[in-house]
């Protein structure tokens, strides 16, 4: 494929850190790949020249396992990622702050050709980290309560599924400065302010479905007070330590804490359909590839809304 | 109705012993109360005088709240417990461990026949409380794999169900004692001790659900890496401090750990009609009323095997 747009993944700025070990140098990061087909194997006709596609953060799986059975190669024990992987022939994999992407037909997505593709390519993980456990998890019962904790990259693109699906949406968030944007773009219902005790207070019991993007360290049981009787909340997020959870906030109320990664091939698809019939993209900020140390910096500091996305095509030069 | 027989359960101890504050003195404990009907009142129809009845946790509710309506009385704001609660009529409840006991009969249940009412009576209590959590979540698909974490009266009930739906069972326990009766009595598949750092290295990923009885402070990380993905640990003991959860523990395996607190009055009725069609009956030391106090002192030291049930009707004098 030809790279057109990549977008930049908080992890991305993990990886290149080696935050997480198991960095290996040199590195292409970038797994919210979209582009055009340039080329199709000889048995691939599913595919064709010129169609918009994208590719997420899976390249390879084994497809014989039970994981990749039920279509959950994310947790297939041999998945390959897009980059910092290393591939079936034991080489590197490279992402998509490239030129061009070389990927197996079984993990390409088929754009909506609808959507601005600049926009979209942030499905292809944001977008589908949230949309997922919305999905397995049921969180998709129209007029219930929804709640978001962290208004970020992931925690925008849950905002926009859950006003899709038809929930009531409370954004708790510890910065003041989101409001206005959270009410008047995204259209969230209602804002609180996590540091506010007697909002939080008064909000106790009211919250059907929790999504947790915060990667910082945080209490649970705040947010678990927050639920209804069979109340959820989903980690999507990964804190560096762990966190406390008091069995008495899941016990009283029946409510449980889940977690969820990316999401399957076909899931994905799903997902990007959905997008397309609904007209879902994400709010991002275009930038040159020169601007990319620039915007890791700022990625750090959180001031992005919500998601940069080079333009690769117009901008990458071989200098 | 006039009781006959009333369990000891943990919570008995933590109550007299005032250990989750509020208890208010002069109590009687007991909420695993079985008896036969001693009286009706004039709109009751449904059951009869001399007919075998139990009476669990609850003995009254709103009737009017969403729980209610759910058949989660045991959320309604409003429920009166059997014992160290207050009655509609602001008086103090007193439980089971006494000659007597007046109940509406919304909270009165119907003991199958065929079990023996001693064995019969902590169902209503240990028993609802695995029960319930393993149907709510779905822990029932017969071939899955179980694990039961803590075997004591809770514990070894939830093994009584495991085997019932299907499952194979594997016990963690701290206690090597406990191996052969685990095998030979209990039937279970498995037996793994969790200090043996080897064997539970050797079980990670082989789990599909996984209830947690325990009180004591423990990690639950240890117990999410032994669940496959979409694995479920369900904790209805309640330890003193909160317990350490790594988000990278539900994320990777897309896990969840969740908590329940007994169950309904519909399902109660359902879980001893389960019982009774399945000869599913606890394990007890039936003791006279004059060992209560020595009872509680072994209950303390977790010296029983698995319930001690007060002989109420042969043993209670008003001396």
């Amino acid at each position: 494929m030809k790279v057109t747009y990549c977008g930049i993944c908080h992890s991305d700025l993990h990886q290149i850190r080696n935050d997480w070990r198991g960095s290996v140098f040199p590195m292409v990061p970038g797994h919210e790949v979209v582009g055009v087909v340039k080329e199709v194997g000889s048995e691939v006709d599913d595919f064709k020249v010129g169609q918009l596609i994208g590719v997420g953060c899976m390249v390879h799986s084994c497809h014989s396992c039970e994981s990749c059975d039920n279509g959950l190669e994310q947790f297939c024990p041999k998945v390959v990622w897009t980059y910092n992987s290393v591939d079936t022939d034991g080489t590197p994999t490279y992402g998509g702050y490239s030129g061009e992407l070389v990927c197996n037909r079984k993990f390409v997505l088929r754009m909506p050709e609808n959507l601005p593709p600049d926009a979209a390519a942030p499905l292809l993980c944001a977008g589908i980290t949230v949309y997922s456990p919305m999905k397995h998890f049921g969180m998709t019962e129209k007029g219930k309560s929804f709640g978001l904790v962290g208004l970020g990259g992931l925690g925008h693109m849950a905002v926009k599924f859950a006003k899709a699906f038809g929930l009531k949406v409370t954004i708790f968030s510890t910065s003041p400065a989101k409001e206005k944007e959270a009410r008047g773009i995204l259209g969230a219902d209602e804002f609180i302010l996590s540091t506010d005790k007697e909002k939080m207070k008064a909000a106790e019991k009211t919250i059907d479905y929790i999504i947790d993007t915060v990667s910082a360290v945080h209490t649970l049981d705040d947010y678990l007070a927050l639920l209804k009787t069979n109340g959820k909340i989903i980690l999507v997020g990964v804190p560096e330590s762990p966190l406390q959870l008091s069995p008495t906030s899941v016990i009283f109320g029946r409510r449980f804490v889940g977690g969820s990664l990316i999401g399957g091939v076909a899931e994905t698809q799903e997902m990007l359909d959905f997008c397309g019939k609904n007209n879902i993209t994400c709010m991002i900020e275009k930038i040159p590839m020169s601007y990319v140390n620039t915007a890791m910096e700022r990625l750090q500091k959180n001031d992005v809304k919500y998601r940069f996305v080079i333009d690769i095509e117009n901008t990458l030069t071989s200098e």
